[in-house]
C-alpha cells in the first residue's frame, strides 16, 4: 500500500490536504522516525515532539519562499522527510548522508543552519528585515524549543524583535526540557501556564475566538480589539506580550486542526506573533515518551555477536575522578549548561545533589557564575563540551582570566567528534584558548591521565582547561591514587634518534604505535606526551633542540594557532637556540563534516598509519638516513 | 571647611550617619566627580546618576563582607570615592593610576571586576551559592543598568536564579540608557513601567508600606501577604515577578531615605529580589542630564596653546566610506551593538535611518542577526569593538562561517586601547579569528588603506573581517575612488637586502620610519605591508624565502596564534622552501593594563624606535654583516 508520505516530494505537497489527510501524514512521519531511528540510530525524542507542528508548519506556510527556521535542529527530522529527503532519511548523521541537523547546503529549505543552540530568532529576525529591505512580502518563522530559549541571545533576538512592528512569527515547541528536563526560572514559568486551570478553556477559547475571525481581511492588526477578545480565553502571559509580541497560546501542538488555524492566523498579524505549543517529546512512543532524557539520541543496534566496548568513556572518567576529589574536598562544585547527561556530571549530582548545578542552555552564565563561586573560595569545575565552550568565550576572558581565578573547565568532545558533524567539532580550543594569559591548558594521552589532570586541575590556584575526546579510553591501567602533574611539564615515553614525535593528548597513542612501526623499517622516533599546550615545556624543547633535527607536532585539532604553533614560537623566540626542521600535523582548514572518527583521523594522518605516512612525507631526507626502508612505504 | 566625604575612609563610616547626612555626602560625592572628570576626563553621566544609589547602598550594606558586584563600572565612580579611593581619585583611567573600571586587584570592596556588560547578575549568583555552601550569611548586590540589561546573559542569571530561594539582590538602575539611547523591546516594557501613571502613587505606596512592615521580625519572608499588599501600590511588574523574584518598585533612585528603606527591607527576604531604581543619567549636573551620549565619557581638556588632532579618527573614516559605498549599494546596511557613537555608525544612521541597526548590548544577537540577512541577499556590516566580538565568537563561528555568508566585521579598537585599560584591549582578535575557516582577515597600514578595506570587504562574497585602532589616522592623503583590494595580496613599499620586516595593520607605519633609521646605519630592510592574515599571501612568502635569511613580523596583537604564526606555518609547511631566520614582534602573554597607546607601543617594541632596538637584538649577526654600525646603536 502506497503510503501518503510516498507521495510527498516537497511542501507543496501538503498544500492540497485536509485535516484529516494531514493526520494520516503525521502518523506516517512518526512511523517513518520511529523505523529509522530504531535502525541506524539518532536524535529520537525531540523529533517525535514536532511532528504535528511540522505537518501543520508545512500545509500553512509555502517554504522555501516562506522561510521556517529552526533551532538546533534536533527536532528537524519530520521537516526533513516532508522536504524531498525521504529517499535519503536512512542515511541521517553518516559518513556522506544526510546531517543529523539543518544545513543550508542540504536543501533549500533549510533557511538556516543550526547545530547549536538559540540561534533562530536572531537569524529569523533578520530575514524578516532583509524582506523589509527589499519589499518582499514572505513569512518568516522560527521554531524554538524552550530548553533553548533558555540561552541569552534568544532573550537578545526577542528584545530586538518585538516592538519592531515588523511580520515575523516565533513558534516556542514547549515540550517541558531541552536535552534534559529542562532548569531554570523560565521553565517554572511555563509550566505555571501549561497548569493553569484555564488552559483547557484556553484550548477551547482559542479555536472559538478564530471561528469568528474574519481571515483575510486587514482587521487583523492584531489591534486591542482582538488581544482583549483572546485574552478572554488564554492564560495571560505577560512575558512575551510585555516584549511586544502578539501571544497566541497556549495550543496543544499535537492538535494539526488548531495548530493550522492559529498558524493562519498569525500569518495575518502586521506584529511579531509568539504562537506557544504544548508537545510531548517523545510523543506516539510509548517508552520515549516516558523517559525523553534516554531517548533524547539513540545508538543504533549492535550488529549480532558485535562486541560492545568494555572500555571506560572518558565522559565517565571525568565524573568519577570528579566525584572522587569531590569527596575529600567539599569545596569542589560542578557546573553543566543543560548536559548533565552528556557530560556524566548526572553521576555527580547523583553524590552531591547539592554541589552540582545545571544552569540550563547558558554556557555565558555558567562561567560568569563559576567566577563568582571562585572568587569566594569555591573550586568549581565546568564541564562544557569544546564547541559549547566558544559561546562563553569572552567570559573565560574577560570574568576568569583577567582576574585569574581558578576556575577548571573540563572540555569534553576535544577534537573530532564523529556523528554531529561539523557545528559540534571540538577542533578549536586549543587554538582560542592560547593566546588567554593566565590560561592553564592541558589533554590527557589516556583515560588514567585524565584522572590526574582532573585532580591537577582542581589543586592550581588559576584558570585551567583540560580537553578530552568523545568516545571511549584505551583500557589501559586505572591508578587507584590520583596524583598532581608538575604544570608545564611533558613526559618522554620513548627515546629515538633519528625524529621526535612531540603529540599533545589523544594522538600520543597513535604515535607510540607509529613509532613501532617506523622501527620496523629502522626509523627510530622518540614520542613525548605533551601534556600541556600552555604552558609548553621548553626544558623539554630545548632538549629537543639539542638532540634532534626532525620534529614532528601532532594535535586533534586547527593547525593554525594550535599547538604546533607553539611550538614553533618557541623556537622562534630563542634566537641562540639550533632549530630542527619541525613539521606540525593537525586538522586542516576547513570545516569537517560528519561520519566516523576513525575515518577522519586516518584522513587526516592522525592515526598511526597516517602518522607514518608523514613521516615520510615531510621527512624525506629520512630515506637518505636510514636506505634500508622498504619501497612500499614510501 | 572639611567635607563629610573627606572623613570617609571606607563604607565602615556611612553607617551611623542620618538621612540628612547621606544627602549631604551624595552632594559632595557628585561634586567630586564633576570636578575630577571636568579636569582629567573619563566616564561621566552614568556615574552622576549612581550617587545616591551607591551611598544608600553603602549605609545599609557592609562591604565587603556583604557583596556589592556593580555591573561594567562606568557607574562605579561614587562607588570608588566611598570606599577608600578618594585621594587617588585623581589618577582615574590614568597610566599607573586607578582603573576606570571594576578591578579585584584594586580593591577588596571591588567584588568583581567588570568592564564589558551583563556580568554582575552571574558573578554575583555565584557569590551567594558560595555563600550559601559555606554556611556564611553575608549579602550579595548585583547592580545592573537597563542597557546591560539587554545583554543575554544577564538573562541566562536570572532565569538561574531566580525561584532560587537564595538571599540575593539585584538592583536594576535604571536610566532609560545604556550608553546610547536604549533599545528594543525591554526598554520600552521599562518606560511604560516609569509612566505607569501608578508610579507615582507607588512612589508613595512604598513608603506606606515599608512603614507597615515590621522590619527584624520573620514575617518578611516576603510571603503572599506582603506581596499582594505592595502590589496594590506599586507597578504591575511581572516579568520579575515571573522569573521568581520579589519586585520592589520602581523606587526613585536619588532618594536616599527611600532607597535605605527598600534595601533594608530586600535585606530581609529569603528570596531574590529585584530592586527597579529609576535613575537620571548626569543627574545634577546640566549639561550632562540634557545630552547623556555626549557626556558618557568627556576627553580631558587640551593643555592651553595644545593642538587638537587634525587628522581624521579611524572610526570616522570607517564610517564615512560605509556612507560612500552604501550610497551605491543598498543592499548595504550597519549593525551596531548599542555603540553608535562609539562606531560612529550614528553617521551613517543620519543619512541611512532605515539601514542601521543598533540591537542594544548583544553581540551574539547581532552576529547572527546579520548572518539571517546575508542568508537573503544583504549585506550586513557588524561594527563591533574587537573586544566585544570576544561576545560574540560562537556566533561567527556557527550561523556565519561554518555557512561561509558574506559577513562583514568591522573591528574597531584593534590593538592597545588606552585608557579603558585590560578588559578593553583589543589584542586577541587575530588569534581567535584566524583559526576559523572561511574567515579573511585584513588590517589596513593607515585610513586611506582602511576605506579601500571598507570597499573590499563589502565586495567580498564570505565571511570577512578588518581591524582598525582607536584614535586618529597618520593624515595621510585620501584617495577619492574606492578600490578593491585583491584578497590575500601583500604591498611591498621598501626594498631592501639585510631584513625583511613584514607589519600587519598599523604597525607598518612604524616599520617603515624604523627602516629609515636601519638605513642610517647601513642596514637595508625592505618592508611589506602584509594586508592580510588570512589568506597569508604565500607567493609573497615564498620571494621571502628565497630573497632573505631574516624575517621580522610585526604586529599589534597577542603574539600566542597571531600574524607571525602565519608565517611559521607557512615556512613550516612548505619543506622545500628555504627557511630565513624568522622573529615575530608581537604583545607579550600578559594582560596590558590603562596607560597611552604611545607608551605601551614603545614598551612592546612597536614605536619604530622600538623596531629598530628589536632588530639590533634579534638578528645580531647584522654587526658582522654591517660592522660600520656604530656602537651607540648597539
Amino acid at each position: 500500500m502506497t503510503r501518503l508520505l510516498d507521495t510527498i516530494n516537497g511542501p507543496a505537497d501538503l498544500r492540497g490536504l485536509s485535516v484529516e489527510e494531514l493526520e494520516l501524514l503525521a502518523q506516517e512521519v512518526r512511523q517513518e522516525v520511529i523505523g529509522t531511528i530504531n535502525t541506524i540510530g539518532g536524535h529520537y525524542a525531540s523529533n517525535l515532539g514536532t511532528v504535528e507542528l511540522t505537518v501543520a508548519l508545512h500545509s500553512v506556510f509555502n517554504s522555501p519562499v516562506d522561510k521556517l527556521v529552526w533551532d538546533v535542529g534536533h527536532q528537524a527530522y519530520p521537516h526533513k522527510l516532508l522536504t524531498g529527503r525521504l529517499d535519503r532519511f536512512n542515511t541521517i548523521r553518516q559518513y556522506g548522508g544526510l546531517s543529523g541537523f539543518l544545513s543550508r547546503d542540504e536543501s533549500e529549505h533549510d533557511a538556516f543552519g543550526a547545530g547549536h543552540a538559540s540561534t533562530s530568532i536572531s537569524a529569523a529576525y533578520g530575514m524578516a528585515v532583509a524582506r523589509d529591505l527589499q519589499s518582499q512580502d514572505n513569512h518568516v518563522v522560527a521554531i524554538i524549543g524552550d530548553g533553548a530559549m533558555t540561552g541569552g541571545m534568544a532573550f537578545e533576538a526577542l528584545n530586538n524583535a518585538g516592538h519592531s512592528n515588523r511580520r515575523f512569527i516565533v513558534v516556542l515547541n514547549d515540550n517541558e526540557m531541552s536535552i534534559a528536563p529542562n532548569v531554570g526560572a523560565l521553565s517554572k514559568y511555563l509550566a505555571n501556564v501549561r497548569t493553569d486551570p484555564r488552559y483547557n478553556r484556553a484550548k477551547m477559547g482559542v479555536e472559538r475566538v478564530l471561528a469568528h475571525v474574519p481571515l483575510g481581511d486587514k482587521f487583523l492588526n492584531f489591534g486591542k480589539r482582538f488581544k482583549n477578545s483572546v485574552k478572554e480565553f488564554v492564560v495571560p502571559t505577560m512575558i512575551w506580550e510585555e516584549l511586544g509580541f502578539v501571544y497566541l497560546g497556549p495550543v496543544d501542538g499535537h492538535d494539526i486542526g488548531t495548530l493550522t488555524k492559529v498558524l493562519e492566523a498569525a500569518k495575518q498579524s502586521e506584529r511579531p506573533v509568539f504562537i506557544h505549543a504544548l508537545t510531548v517529546k517523545g510523543k506516539g512512543h510509548d517508552v520515549a515518551e516516558e523517559d525523553a532524557v534516554k531517548w533524547h539520541a539513540v545508538a543504533p543496534p549492535g550488529k549480532p555477536g558485535a562486541l560492545k566496548p568494555t572500555t571506560p568513556k572518558f565522559q565517565d572518567v571525568f565524573a568519577d575522578a570528579l566525584i572522587k576529589i569531590a569527596r575529600d574536598d567539599d569545596k569542589v562544585v560542578a557546573i553543566t549548561a543543560a548536559m548533565p547527561d552528556g557530560t556524566s556530571l548526572n553521576r555527580f549530582a547523583k553524590v552531591f545533589p547539592d554541589r552540582c548545578f545545571d544552569v540550563g542552555i547558558a554556557e555565558q552564565h555558567a562561567v560568569t557564575f563559576a567566577a563568582g563561586l571562585a572568587c569566594e573560595g569555591i573550586k568549581p569545575v565546568c564541564a562544557i563540551y569544546s564547541t559549547f565552550l566558544q559561546r562563553a568565550y569572552d567570559q573565560v576572558i574577560h570574568d576568569v582570566c583577567i582576574q585569574n581565578l581558578p576556575v577548571v573547565f573540563a572540555m569534553d568532545r576535544g577534537g573530532i567528534v564523529g556523528d554531529d558533524g561539523r557545528t559540534h567539532q571540538g577542533v578549536f580550543d586549543i587554538s582560542y584558548l592560547r593566546p588567554i594569559p593566565n590560561m592553564v591548558l592541558m589533554a590527557p594521552k589516556d583515560e588514567n591521565e585524565l584522572q590526574h589532570m582532573v585532580y591537577t586541575a582542581v589543586k592550581h590556584n588559576g584558570p585551567i582547561a583540560f580537553r578530552f575526546p568523545r568516545g571511549n579510553g584505551f583500557g589501559v591501567h586505572m591508578d587507584e591514587e590520583l596524583k598532581e602533574i608538575p604544570i608545564g611539564k611533558a613526559e618522554v615515553l620513548r627515546m629515538g634518534r633519528d625524529l621526535a614525535i612531540v603529540a599533545y593528548g589523544n594522538p600520543v597513542n597513535a604515535a607510540l604505535a607509529a613509532a613501532d612501526q617506523l622501527a620496523e623499517h629502522g626509523i627510530e622516533a622518540a614520542v613525548i606526551n605533551a601534556r600541556f599546550a600552555k604552558p609548553i615545556d621548553e626544558t623539554m624543547l630545548a632538549g629537543l633542540g639539542s638532540n634532534f633535527t626532525r620534529i614532528l607536532t601532532i594535535e586533534e585539532g586547527a593547525k593554525l594557532g594550535g599547538f604546533g604553533d607553539a611550538v614553533l614560537e618557541f623556537f622562534h623566540s630563542h634566537e641562540n637556540l639550533k632549530e630542527p626542521k619541525i613539521y606540525c600535523l593537525a586538522l586542516p582548514d576547513h570545516f569537517i563534516d560528519q561520519g566516523p572518527q576513525a575515518l577522519y583521523r586516518d584522513e587526516f594522518n592522525l592515526s598511526a598509519e597516517g602518522i607514518v605516512r608523514e613521516v615520510h612525507l615531510r621527512f624525506p631526507d629520512l630515506y637518505l638516513v636510514r636506505p634500508s626502508i622498504p619501497a612500499a612505504v614510501k
